[in-house]
Formats: C-alpha cells, sequence, structure tokens
C-alpha cells in the first residue's frame, strides 16, 4: 500500500514560485492558461504537488488524463523498458515500416481494451486527429457504398479533388450535437459545439447540428418530461439527416458531454441514435476521449447503453495515454491504401504506455474500483446537495463511476475555494464542478474531498 | 568511429518473415502500406535491418524523419533519463500545470533551433496539426487587426460561431500551391493538392491553389525561361489574394515541394512571396515539415533565400521529432487564453528526445556535413545522368545537401532494383526519386549508393 498522503496548501495558489516560473515560459510559450507550476517528481498517486511545495488531491487528473495516477510503477517499468527506449529512438513510420513487435503491443495492449465487436485499430496522437480519422474513414466508406464496389475512381473525381471542388471533394457532412466537444482541427472543430472561444475566428463546414437532450433533475422526478425532451431530439436528428443539403456521412456523439457541462442522455437516447444512424446509413461515431479507459464505472462509457449493435467507431485518446479508434466492419479500411495514412501514424512509444495503463487497470480491477468509489461518492455529494441546495444543483453521474458533476452559481469560486484547501478540480460548460479524478481513488480520499467541499461551500454562502 | 557496415540482401524484398509477419498484423491493423518488417534492435546509424536479416543502407529514413542515425547514443541516453522518465509516465496538459522543466526543455532544445527571429513556440505533434495551428493563429490574427485591437467579441460573433455559420465562423481562406502537401487533416488536407489519393471523397474548403513554378533543367541552360515561369506564379498569387472571394489570411509554402515532386523554387521567387504577403497583411508560413532540421544543407530550408524580413510563421514536424510552430510576432499569440489550446499540446516526452537532436546536430555540425556530403553527391548523380540521360532526368537540389532528386520513367521499377541491392529509397511526385538520408550520411556511403544506382540502372536500361 502506498503511504498515505494529505492535502497540504502552504502559500495563495498559484504561490510564489509558479508565478515566476510561468511568467519566464511565457516569454516563449503561452502561459496564460497555467493553474501552477508542478513538480512531478513529487507528485505521487492521487497527489499533484506544486512547485511552492503545494499538495493537492487531483480530482482534475490533468483534465482527465491521467489514467492510474503520477509516477505510477508498472509505467515507470514500461518507460524504462528496452522496448520503449527503441520506440524513442527509432520512431518508425508505423503504416511503412513497423517492427515485428508493433503487432504484440497492439494485441497485448489496446486490442484487450477494444470496445466488444470492434477488433481493428487505427493509432493517432490526439482525440481530435482520432475525431478526424474516424470522419475520413467514414466518408471514404460512404462514396465507396455510392460508388459501387471495386468500381474505379473517374478522372473527373481525380482532377476535381486536387481543386477542392466536386465531385472529388463532396459535400459530405458529419452530425454532432449542441453543445458537444470533439477537438479543435478544422473538421473536428466543426463538429463541436460548446463555446465561442474554441471556435471565434475559425472557418468551419457547413454541417448539422442537433439538440442534444437537457434532461431534468432530479431524474426519478422528471421521467416523463425527460422521456419527451430525448424523443424530440431523436426526431430532430432524423429530421436533419433526411433534409441537410448534402448527404450526413457521419453522427459522432459523447456518452456524456464532458467539456460542454457533463450532460447526460439515457440508454434509450443513444440505442434511438443506433437504430436511426442504421436506418439511413450513416456511420456512428463514438467519441469516448474523455468517457473512456474506466471513467464512468465501465471499461467505456457506451457499455452502460445494451446496444443492439456496437457504434462503427470509438474514438479514444486522454486516458489512454494515446489515441486511436476501433472498428469492426472491414470496408472501412478504405478501398485502397495510402488513403487513411500519414508519417508516424501515432507513437509507439505511447502505446506502449497505453499498454502499461490497460494492464495495471486489469490487473487491479480498477474500472469495478471506479464504479464501487463513484457510487459512495455520489452518496456524500447527494447529501451536500440536500444540504446547500443553491450551491449544488443538478448533482448527476449516478452509477457513472466517478464522473459525477454539479452545477454552482459561482463555480469558479468555488474552483478557487477548493485549491485553497488543497484539491485540485476543474470545470466544464458555463457553471458546472466536474469531477474527473483518476481511476485510483479510493473511498479514503472520500472525506477530505467532502470535507473541502464543506468549507468551501459554507466560506462562499 | 561505429563499425564499418554494409548492405547485405539475403532474400527478395519483403522477404518471408516479413511477410508473414505484415499478414498477421493486417487482421488488426492495415498493413499494405507496408515496404517490409523492421528489426529495429539491430538497425544501427545509416543502416536499418529487416526481420529476414536483410541490411539497407537507409535513405529514406522513416519518410524523411529520422535525423541522427537509428540508436544513437546520445537519443538513447535521453531515452533513459529520468526526466524522460517524468514525461512518459506523468503526461502533463502542458498549458494548465507544465513543470518547470517545460521551460528549460524548450529553451536548451527546440529553441536554439529557432529561425531566426521567431523565438516563440507552440508544440504539437505532427506536421499536420502544426500547420492547422498555424492557420488558427493567422486567422485569429487576421479577425483581430479586422475588429480593431481591444475590440470585444460581439453577441452575434459568439452565437453564430456556435452554429458554424457568420460572421463568428468566418469565411477566410490559406493560399496553397498546386502539387503542395501540407497533411490530412481536414484544414491542412485542404491545402495539400498532391495526389488524390489524399484528397479523394474528403470535403474541402474552398481555399484558393496557386500555380508552383515548373521550372526546366538544367538551370543554368534555362535561366530566363524559369524567370518567367517565376514571374507567372507570383503574379497569379498576387491575383488570387485580390480576387479571391474571402480574405487570404495565410499563406503556405514549402521551401522544395516534398511530397509532389521535389519541385524547387529560386530564392527570387521565396522573396516575391515575402513582399506580396506584406503588401496584402497575409501571413507567410513556411512548412518545413520535411526541409527543416539540416535536410538541405541549412538548419532551415528557408534560409537558402535570404529573405529581407523572417517569414511569420515555421512549422517543423519529422526530422525534430516533435512537431508545432516557430513564431516572432507576439499578435499571433491569439487575444485570449484557451482559443490556441488543446489537452497536452504536443508531448513534453518527444520534445526531449528533439532536444537531443539539436545537441547532436550542433556538436556533431551535422548540418555542415549535410552539406558536404551532399555536394560530393550531386556531383556523382550528375555524372549518372550523363551516363543514363533517359533515365536520370531533371537531376535537382545542387546545394541543398543532400535533398536531391531526380525523375526517372519507371521510378517504383527502380526502386525496387535499389531495395534488391540493399538501398531503401522512396519516391515522391509521380516518377520521381527522392534522396532522404539521414544528417550522418558520410562520404564513405557515397560508393555504394552510386554502385547500386549503376548497377540498377544497368537492369532496367
Amino acid at each position: 500500500m502506498p503511504a498515505v498522503l494529505e492535502q497540504s496548501v502552504l502559500t495563495a495558489i498559484p504561490g510564489p514560485v509558479s508565478k515566476a516560473s510561468a511568467k519566464k515560459l511565457d516569454s516563449v510559450f503561452d502561459s496564460r492558461a497555467v493553474h501552477f507550476v508542478v513538480d512531478y517528481d513529487k507528485s505521487e498517486g492521487n497527489y499533484i504537488v506544486d512547485v511552492d511545495g503545494n499538495r493537492f488531491l487531483d480530482v482534475y487528473s490533468q483534465i482527465a488524463s491521467i489514467p492510474v495516477g503520477y509516477n505510477n510503477a508498472r509505467l515507470i517499468a514500461a518507460a524504462k523498458s528496452p522496448e520503449m527506449i527503441s520506440a524513442l529512438v527509432n520512431r518508425p513510420a508505423l503504416g511503412n515500416f513497423p517492427s515485428a513487435q508493433w503487432y504484440d503491443v497492439l494485441r497485448d495492449g489496446l486490442l484487450r481494451a477494444a470496445p466488444k465487436g470492434l477488433d481493428r485499430i487505427f493509432t493517432a496522437q490526439s482525440g481530435s486527429e482520432a475525431n478526424e480519422l474516424a470522419f475520413k474513414a467514414a466518408m471514404m466508406l460512404y462514396r465507396r457504398r455510392q460508388r459501387g464496389e471495386g468500381v474505379a475512381w473517374t478522372a473527373e473525381e481525380v482532377s476535381s479533388c486536387l481543386n477542392n471542388a466536386k465531385p472529388g471533394s463532396p459535400d459530405l457532412a458529419v452530425l454532432s450535437f449542441a453543445r458537444s466537444f470533439h477537438g479543435r482541427g478544422f473538421g473536428s472543430l466543426s463538429c463541436t459545439r460548446s463555446k465561442a472561444v474554441h471556435k471565434l475566428d475559425i472557418p468551419a463546414f457547413n454541417w448539422p447540428q442537433a439538440p442534444f437532450p437537457s434532461l431534468q433533475y432530479p431524474l426519478e422526478q422528471n421521467e416523463e418530461a425527460n422521456r419527451a425532451e430525448e424523443a424530440r431530439c431523436l426526431a430532430a436528428v432524423e429530421e436533419l439527416i433526411k433534409t441537410w443539403h448534402c448527404p450526413v456521412a457521419a453522427l459522432i456523439v459523447e456518452p456524456i458531454q464532458s467539456e460542454g457541462g457533463d450532460n447526460h442522455a439515457s440508454p434509450a437516447f443513444f440505442q434511438g441514435l443506433r437504430d436511426l444512424t442504421k436506418k439511413h446509413g450513416v456511420t456512428m461515431i463514438v467519441d469516448e476521449v474523455q468517457t473512456g479507459f474506466g471513467a464512468t464505472g465501465l471499461f467505456w462509457g457506451h457499455e452502460h447503453w445494451n446496444l443492439t449493435s456496437p457504434p462503427d467507431i470509438v474514438t479514444f485518446s486522454k486516458k489512454a495515454q494515446t489515441a486511436g479508434y476501433f472498428f469492426g466492419d472491414a470496408t472501412l479500411v478504405p478501398d485502397q491504401a495510402y488513403r487513411q495514412f500519414n508519417t508516424w501514424i501515432g507513437d509507439m512509444a505511447r502505446v506502449i504506455v497505453s499498454k502499461a495503463v490497460v494492464e495495471e487497470i486489469l490487473e487491479k480491477d480498477l474500472v469495478a474500483q471506479c464504479a464501487r468509489v463513484g457510487d459512495v461518492l455520489y452518496k456524500e455529494l447527494a447529501a451536500l446537495s440536500s444540504r446547500w441546495p443553491e450551491q449544488v444543483l443538478n448533482l448527476r453521474g449516478k452509477g457513472q463511476g466517478t464522473y459525477i458533476a454539479f452545477d454552482s452559481p459561482d463555480a469558479p469560486a468555488l474552483i478557487k475555494e477548493m485549491k485553497s484547501r488543497g484539491v485540485n478540480i476543474g470545470m466544464c460548460g458555463a457553471n458546472t464542478i466536474r469531477l474527473r479524478p483518476m481511476l485510483i481513488l479510493e473511498e479514503s480520499h472520500i472525506p477530505t474531498l467532502v470535507a473541502a467541499f464543506q468549507s468551501s461551500l459554507k466560506a462562499l454562502a
């Protein structure tokens, strides 16, 4: 068992050393978003330590991306392994010159984590890239079906695409949802709808945006209204697919809209999306960049839905410590080599880390732990919500592991109070506090977390 | 000095072990583009060894991305360093929670390599991403100038951008050149014009494509025609900027069009682009993903131009072993935090490798070596071109280090012959043989390379 750590705050946050360090950095690298500067050597498990010596219980986890704790022993062993050294110093172009170990690393790592029914993979380096690669796979499949299997590209298609013109560069759309976040590349950003700060001034494709259900809480008191809201959104999705000015090749959806405010929908809603996408020949992409790798108390967020058939594509990043997409249908591999391709196609070094993450999660049963700890934590937060009904609103994430959130009238102020009490925690949406602990959070951390909430809420009351 | 190695071919290429290994991989990961499967542990310096035991002199270098040789000692030391272990296992969200070491690693690594006048950096994970980030910086700057410094975003801008509509999502263009390659994301791919296999079936922005000079060789016999050709292209660029249906916020150009066939232009042409972009307020982005890091005998390809003022942005990847962009103008940092942002903002582990690459290049003076070896190699290839004028055409890259290319009527057949003689070499464009050795190629490797060319050309004659 690791030594029992406690949070400890010695300075204002950020402290003077953090501030000076960030200021120096800012002369060469934009540091306006720096929360504090970190001493990673002193950070351990669930605790992050800053350069002023403050120690925080970290339930933000590098924007929901640290899976199994700082300085995890298994990850350190993987980082020191000969295969890692080789991957770092002999960076392969994985499409042209893979090593024999590439297959083994995929089989023993990421593919052990593959969603049911999706046993093929394309690797990438970020969630944005993974989503855009998924869009491209869906679009090439859409046109392949239109063209007919084995039908050759026409000379007009070949020449027009080089000029960004039809028919080679067709109008094809990806449908996404209001308040979604799918990344910041020009394609993924066209699907992102969460905040102007992400999108303003950047050209975007004319792609459809469907409403995402706005559920009312508590769920058990609003069943009928929420069912009607989800039916409304499903009808809007179908209407957009049927009437959009160009074909909708793909639909992308998050199991929980994470940057957009931790917005949930029911399994029935997602089953409805699966039915509609099947009916209209639309590739269903589930963006599990933030929800994947155990964060919701199941390995994949979409496992909560019990779909009648799996999604066509599932994208991942963050806790995977690498990125990419899983798929099952072999026709999502384009008709020719080099169509879905780039120099590195991911990073074998990061895929080796990912293998260690998968091993750690499976061997320590961390998904079950996340589910179990999340249940306890949810109950505690429900009690807080009863005690502070005006400051802890719309508590959500029951049965979703530690993927818990609530709204608060002045969320930034609450974040600041929490930091001053040694809890590093983040926001999303307009006024939502989101919990994004690592999978190794234990029951023993809950009293600390709850006490910090109690005291912070009291200070703000 | 390293042991003297020689190429050695024991089997057909790919050999039986490579074929079996690629076939197994293909069940989970598209392996149709695999040239051969590699034993990286046995690869060393300029030589790559496959799983059948064949050893090749590698002048393709993982699609021009290996800078200082396989299993380089300095890179191995960096890979084993405590800072590397920490960066691998505690992957930071560099915009929110950098370590104090992040500044040091940038200062002692990438920033030592920064082009003159461009002392700021934004890090990324691929050339595609670097280019798209550069586009976004240029677009945000364009709109900032339009809006006026310090003028707040309007409510209409904020709401319309979430719907991908004007004025928040404006029509702004990036001008690129025919035959260029800038990557495969939806924005970067809209600037790529090299091959249909990259672009077909993928929607693209309606952005302008200017002609890139088609120079005639040998240069010294075609000076007047080439000057006229470059003037024609510059006039077309200005016409596009002045008449395009929307503002051209940025222009992106490669110092040598690398995927598109190793197409060169003169310093005067690039100075002309610098003048036009200045005149029209267009951000000039030089894409040095393939030409950067010493490959042309200077650290950056654009240093050959002696510009009167530096490019606004220079992007890099490949030999850097990481990616990003350099810039000088502080207004290319957007007006608010979080506009240019993502979870990881690159990968500190790869930036640590990059630091070792920079150290190796500078301490061993490898850029000068590349220039020197390239001059010798060019002379040898000029002799080959005289001997085989119908098979070695349009030799180019004189004075550009080892960045040398020529056209050949059946380039794929020549590549195959070269492989069978133990030289791993690549193509670009339609029928171009491109040399992309590492910076550590020495004069002593040239006879081997030339003998393989001689014998291959003879076999095909």
